[in-house]
């Protein structure tokens, strides 16, 4: 980030205003901070509506904030959360700041439910800024599953991938702003080739930004899918930050996610009535189960 | 409204809090307060996200509040405004506590991209409040738009609608009453019938409640539909009262809205062409435009 | 339904056409007919688009149908079931014409990713007809479930009850036709109210009608909450009736859906925690297991 | 496209099936045939509901296909095209298999009522195809429009900008290839790179593929914005071959399409105003127009 960009931020930080809104002290502290994440992306909270209470309200159509106990509303919401009710959810929304590789960007669009502002790279210029992983991430192609990660690249082969991720990323930028500019690395005047089509060069660790809001039960199923061990890790970071935030933001609501929903397992029916014959003292087997090798497998997983 | 709910708002009213975030002063001044709507309906804001510089901000997806100036601003929400770039529209939400006839609310419930809670019939007892038309909204059938209204009814016949609206609402609701009673009218003890089946009694003119919660863009669009003069009267007096709302949270955006969307006009191609053809002096009829009668009455519409 | 209502699907199920489409023998074989539900209602498949294959053929991107083996196009299915990758069933839709009543519609529209065109009773004038539960179906008001029913009223006090719906119907209906009538019951005639206005004095049993339309994966959820035992009984029978067409259509996808969602059953951490305790032998209670008795119930539902 | 994919769509083109669904033989002319775009790029009808008279179905709530004359069909089309009454239009919902430039995939995502299956690149190897303009397409950067087009780069510029983009492009799949490889270029074995990082190297003119499933209105508005002379070129040629194939599907509607949408313009309540006046014989000018200068300019294109 930029002096200039830090010194937005700080300005902005340092303004406080008054307001009747219902405001959430432990979101308070989190809003405008960049939060690293990667080696050039961060998530930043722009603006938040709604607390823990707000959810109760819309879920009771209260005419106030009420004078229920804390108590009864961690009740009401772990209920709601526990029977899927939704729409309470719903009422609370989050509008961040985040930057992040273009690969990133493409799985997190495809949650639909959102609103987003993208840096466009018809109209503006992109910044030199590639995401080059840690060695530890440098990972093999997994042997057991067609779309995950094995052991870490060891010796010339990590520093062979590594070099040649730093050294495409940087030619292809060079030759971007060769492209775009209006005069030759030898100074004659060129045309100058249109953005839209000159960002056609740049590899998918490019980085982005953007601005995207979301309300609290669309933010939890992206944080489900996405903070979970079998998304792609640079992904996943983002989503464990956002988990960071949200458990200050909504702290009875982001545990009642955590309980029934992050922590929390399904069963199928023949999962079900497996587990029943075990509880009766059956010994189960994956041939007397009824499950294929990867339902049993997920299904050991839950109960051992 | 009762002693007790209003107390309740004022006491919301009454709390402020200070927080970091984009704050809209018109907006503050109207949070909570309950404005009516028909003759037991309200309007009033719950909360809202955001304000003109908030869309502006989205839209350069910006690192801070940014020093531009305000004629800046309104160039370019006036510039998305009419390039149909409705993504920093999004980035502001609003969240409504409304009160408002069934019919009304199940036109409303149309607009899909929005949040709801609505007070639940199945758990609660609705209350014993119905709309019951003023005397000028008592309007005939129109004679020449099948969805449309014609002049309000008079004298004897309009006495007897009013009657017969009363009668009934209050009938039904006795009976909703009567038979959701765990005693009969003579204090027998009953079983009492199952809410969730009783308020199947209960005509379309009894009032609802719900929160709802929509971002700018989508508001817009419902403003568009619904303050139109063929939208029907009962809903139309909803969407002008969030008008008068929505002009001092967002008076740039909104004023952009009034100019391009509620004041102005689509012309097909063929509108266009005959456009061209008069200012160019021909004489066109609907002969000679190509028009259906229908498409020269609207075409007529604008240009005269 | 009318004599020439039913002349008119006759007419369309009589007509066969020639196509290159992906085409379910088990859905055409359901094409038009109207399946009844309640007293007046029914669901008719209108159209539909895909079956299991087109789940299959979207997951892998496919250049045609393959000759994929029928056992690898099911593990296939209940691999994208098991993970919640949603896309592949999004891939398939159904048209559907339903009439059912009025308060079952408004918890139907609830969801809202689908889309509906309505009989508008702004334009036309609605039928005579209206939902009279079965005597078995009126239930008393749950003593334990706040929007649950009990057992079934009994005696004077269902009698009343009916007779009280019947009743309030009619005369609803007596007056809903006479205030729109251009003439009095004595022959003079007289303005009319438009039909906006007069639908307002109408009772929530009356029927309406809608064409609806979901992709597979939206219709899975619609029948995971309605087709439960705690969905009110009148939508539960149109998501049953639905169940069994489903079945017909995409055998393999539904299968899926009754293993993992319908048979199924989700446990929060704490659950999966008790559950292996008692694997490991342990005799857990509410009171050690650390949930409430609400969830400590839910729970034991799903082990014993 | 490879003779075994050729193989594949032909031997699905040569199937035919009885249906009783509504069939529109302009579309079925037109199934599966994969019609190019771009250098690489393509797009094939996979599937669709409904037809010209569905519309009107669905907008009439019917019990048949009903015997109303295609005339009446028409006008009941352009009045709801002309209204924008939405809803009967989605009824009507299109599958499509798409082969597109990563860079046109990403503006083509930003449409969110859709359902898109692509091809994985955690999952997969992608192939060795990337969209290299023609000559003609490669154009520099407009001087008045920050996100748009001027004249073709010549000569020498233009040499050196595909000279790039060629080479970039075969050096970063080299690379893919090598990293993801399990032996080396001398053919000591190694581990591979994971697909889900190897991807991070190739540039955005790599070509992906998806289906994407999508209803008649959201489609027209995906060509309303897309078939605009301000649209990218690069996806502009993709939504001008949608165009053929849906005025082949629905000619009614699309013909109401072009008219009111694609041919037709939207004027501001000043540009009404104005219009007026100039209809009155007055002469406008910027000035006395209130307009800004790029309103003006915008509102001139309609007059003139």
């Amino acid at each position: 980030m930029t002096p200039e960009q830090q010194a937005e931020i700080d300005a902005q930080r340092a303004q406080t205003h008054t307001t009747r809104r219902a405001t959430a002290p432990g979101m308070e502290a989190h809003l405008y901070t960049a939060y690293p994440v990667l080696d050039h992306g961060f998530v930043r909270v722009i603006d938040y509506m709604g607390d823990d209470a707000a959810i109760c309200q819309a879920a009771r159509v209260s005419y106030g904030r009420g004078t229920k106990a804390v108590s009864n509303d961690e009740g009401l919401i772990r209920y709601l959360m526990r029977h899927w009710h939704s729409t309470p959810f719903e009422m609370c929304e989050v509008k961040l700041h985040v930057k992040l590789p273009v690969f990133v960007a493409r799985q997190w669009i495809r949650h639909r439910t959102a609103n987003v502002n993208e840096y466009s790279a018809r109209y503006s210029i992109l910044d030199r800024e590639f995401y080059i992983p840690e060695p530890s991430a440098l990972a093999a192609q997994s042997q057991v599953n067609n779309q995950g990660r094995g052991a870490a690249l060891e010796g010339q082969e990590a520093a062979r991938v590594l070099d040649w991720l730093r050294e495409d990323s940087d030619r292809a930028y060079d030759h971007y702003e060769a492209m775009i500019a209006t005069q030759t690395a030898s100074g004659n005047p060129q045309q100058g080739l249109a953005r839209e089509l000159a960002r056609m060069n740049l590899p998918a660790n490019i980085y982005t930004q953007w601005y995207w809001k979301v309300d609290l039960h669309n933010l939890f199923h992206f944080l489900r899918l996405r903070a979970d061990s079998h998304a792609q890790m640079e992904i996943r970071v983002y989503a464990d930050a956002l988990c960071r935030i949200v458990a200050d933001w909504v702290p009875l609501a982001y545990a009642a996610f955590e309980d029934y929903r992050l922590g929390g397992a399904s069963l199928s029916a023949k999962g079900v009535e497996c587990l029943r014959r075990m509880l009766a003292g059956e010994e189960v087997t994956q041939e007397s189960s009824g499950m294929s090798k990867g339902e049993w497998r997920e299904f050991m997983g839950v109960v051992e």
